[in-house]
């Protein structure tokens, strides 16, 4: 145990705060299915009290992934009150390794500013509602909110009481992503000093960081090396802002240096890193950068097969890891119009999705559509179709048909038909300045909505000249409480213009779902044939 | 000068080395003017001998950025060799400040394997060739290739011979992105404790981290605070593999936590940084992830005006550097369609551009033109167009037609037609799966190029349903010496499939330049009319 450090994946939760990542409900089960295989030991699998939708994600996760035999914990955020504490046990609970994680801040700048809470009172209610989710689940972990901008003794002393109130886990957030390295590594060792009792007792320290200054991963290790046994961590280091600590930067450092790190390592098969990013990436549309560290799709460039114009290099003299050992494979071409419904059942489960008859059913359909139009289908096809299939659930307007005419020369038209939740076709056509802004208007206009887009991106998903093309977009809508609120909808297809129609009536969809406005209810209904 | 940490930019020579970046004369001029700017205390323009095409970009940034007053040193690689040094030299020289940097490695692995040298012959080869460098340059640099690898003890000898032959710098690279921070400082503390020649002749020893386990801005910085006083950075962290350090994250590190960095800083204007970043994501293609530190969108998420469904959040509780600080702006909003020349002139100028008349005149009719199609203009769409314009020079063919037809039902049809460079007219159609594939196989036909489509990305420039799509495109072709290159391609325009047909042909356009085969060279020619 002793050179183990747990890992604790955040993910679902601290990595879904990133702006417009929501994740649907199979969504977030498919993920936490890949990050148990991926041997996570701990899937922090929401925020249980911020809405009904994370209540349920959190609880199916318990009953599903947390029903694994040597499966990962189940944990949910709570802040330190009742309400939250027992919201969350009610969502982990049927685990069977439920956690309950609280925290409180405890830096003076956010006890005065957004908590006005004195000290005394703070310390109070840690010793609290510690002892009260210690009465509900034997496994609590406590974080004091901003802890690399509180003060170091009154932190000690908040840290002793919620040990002394039943915490297991104590984990120090750099919640700003302020601290370098030394700076933090000592944070950890002074903790550990100065409250004895952490020792005494078994607990364990956990580390917590953001990448503002680009030190997330580096402060992580320095907090491990200063005696930390838990990482807090996300795919692709996603999260708010500049994000979180990267899990395959801190697995992989620990795995490349054993010496450096005195044989400090994780349970982690690295093997599955790269699957669970590109799952991670395709679910959340946050793309990763291609000079991004292990996941990157450079990381190992040297390794592509791509000749570039510099010198051919020498594996050895410039590897440090092998792409194989994150999971880059060469090549993973796997299916063709021959295949059968078995075949396909069959990679997809080794590519980690569990899909319910029906879904498969229909990944079926669109894998043999789509071999109609690509001669090989490679585990990326497969992983865009479903990301895609996954998207297009409880859908208020289902695309029926669309058609676009552009060029130079001709101003770029486009008619579509939806078809509303009622079942009525309802169709219009629309002009635009390109051929993306004629679709996005002519579902404007059969939709009402009043859909403003802040972000699209298309990309291939595999080589070639008849990839599939994945679309992203995000738009803002103004919801039924007069708020704006992103929503992100994303396709696949080989006709982008098709993926881009389909990608964002999915974003409007998740809008007037959202009782986003519809001002013309009735645009563009019209008979039914 | 103690307090001062050089910043050493290498974006145009190692950044350059990404797969796929290819950057042409009048985009590295560009950035190199963007570099002085910013101000970055030295520019590695490229590496001299490489090609033809180095040697000229080195020496027009040398002539041209390297004759400013107060401006940046001007630098070029070169092997430990002649041949190669007097080529930089011959590129440098015109700079009021130029320095020469050349290298050798010192790991075992290096030496065995690819260099097959022996440690005996390395020193003398160091002592020779830095001499030789010397006696052209009063600035020389020695790097040490793989010091993160090598043999303190024989570093050390190598480092002194370097010093007793007359080099200015000591550049310490982790080649392989290798070290932990506590291992790198430990590095250039046992470097300056044992080769006092270093601080006895006022040597700068300079710090050159890869990013391969996410550390290379953590050990940068240790290694500044164990002595180092140069930093070799790129901007975005572009660069071989997982890239190099962030230029902007040592930037930002050592101005927000003054305290902790002992006062040490550079000469850097914070805020040119993400301007400098949009330009070097736009010209390279390398697209810049939300959750990059500092210059990612995400990066100052909470002040973007976005609601989330999370909580409304406190500045002063969640931020520790203003967005200001690096350039990032709330409103660009510029110009209209009422702008005239001088307008647009003016704000380019304001925004790094010196262009040549004739560019400025294009450059001109294309913003008029967007204004009939586009209400607002904003500096994301003037950069847009520029790196579009500056992609189009030296054109094999250019495009005059494009039109196409796709959606639900339809098998997508383009037809297209090129002016070649005897200025015939080709045209031709043909079906895909999809329009950007029958836009590419149409392209393909007419020019006989053998060109497969690595890579597809689209995004939108600004916010908005009429913004500018900004597509990017990697092929590979096979050039006349039988090899397989990669060469990219961009474009922007409204019509995303017009960017699409002029991207494909930037990259076809590139290879057919080099040679690369086309097969049917008489396909699709019509009468010219």
């Amino acid at each position: 145990m002793e050179n183990k450090v747990l890992i604790f994946d955040t993910t679902l939760r601290d990595g879904e705060q990133s702006p417009g990542a929501t994740l649907n409900l199979p969504e977030k089960l498919e993920i936490a299915r890949q990050l148990a295989r991926l041997g996570v030991d701990i899937i922090e699998a929401g925020f249980a009290i911020a809405s009904p939708g994370d209540f349920e994600a959190v609880s199916r996760i318990a009953q599903d992934v947390g029903q694994h035999e040597n499966g990962p914990i189940i944990t949910s955020l709570a802040r330190c009150n009742k309400t939250d504490i027992d919201r969350a046990w009610g969502a982990v609970q049927a685990a069977r390794k439920p956690r309950i994680h609280t925290f409180l801040a405890t830096s003076d700048i956010h006890l005065q500013h957004k908590l006005k809470l004195s000290r005394n009172d703070c310390i109070e209610q840690v010793g609290d509602l510690v002892a009260y989710a210690r009465g509900l689940c034997a496994d609590v972990e406590f974080s004091p909110e901003d802890a690399g901008r509180s003060d170091p003794e009154f932190l000690y002393q908040v840290l002793d009481v919620a040990v002394a109130a039943g915490a297991t886990t104590l984990n120090i957030p750099d919640t700003v992503g302020y601290c370098a390295p030394d700076e933090y590594g000592a944070l950890i060792a002074g903790i550990l000093k100065n409250v004895p009792s952490i020792t005494a007792k078994g607990v364990i320290i956990s580390v917590h960081c953001h990448d503002d200054l680009g030190l997330a991963t580096a402060n992580t290790l320095a907090g491990i090396m200063a005696g930390a046994r838990q990482a807090e961590v996300t795919i692709n280091g996603i999260g708010e802002r500049a994000g979180n600590t990267s899990l395959e930067e801190v697995v992989m450092a620990l795995k490349t240096r054993p010496q450096f790190f005195k044989g400090l390592d994780t349970r982690i098969d690295a093997t599955q890193i790269v699957r669970t990013s590109k799952m991670v990436s395709a679910m959340t549309s946050i793309p990763v950068q291609p000079n991004k560290a292990i996941v990157g799709v450079n990381a190992f460039a040297h390794e592509a097969g791509i000749h570039q114009d510099g010198m051919l290099k020498n594996a050895l003299t410039y590897e440090i890891m092998r792409p194989e050992s994150v999971g880059w494979t060469s090549t993973n071409l796997v299916l063709g119009k021959h295949s059968g419904r078995a075949a396909l059942a069959d990679r997809l489960k080794q590519m980690g999705y569990e899909l319910p008859r029906e879904e498969l059913d229909k990944a079926f359909q669109r894998f043999k559509a789509l071999c109609d139009k690509k001669k090989v289908v490679m585990d990326a096809d497969l992983e865009a179709l479903l990301a895609d299939q996954l998207e297009q659930l409880n859908e208020v307007f289902k695309l029926d048909h669309i058609n676009v005419t552009t060029g130079t020369g001709n101003t770029p038209v486009a008619s579509v038909r939806l078809i509303d939740e009622g079942g009525e076709l309802r169709e219009d056509a629309a002009l635009g300045n390109g051929p993306i802004n004629a679709v996005c208007n002519c579902i404007n206009r059969i939709t009402g909505a009043d859909a403003k887009l802040l972000e699209f991106h298309v990309h291939a998903v595999t080589e070639g000249i008849d990839a599939i093309a994945n679309v992203t977009i995000r738009v803002e809508m103004t919801a039924d409480d007069k708020k704006k609120y992103v929503f992100s909808g994303r396709s696949a297809d080989t006709d982008t213009l098709v993926a881009t129609g389909r990608a964002y009536l999915a974003a409007v969809n998740k809008g007037l779902a959202r009782g986003a406005k519809s001002s013309a209810v009735n645009a563009g209904k019209i008979e039914a044939v």
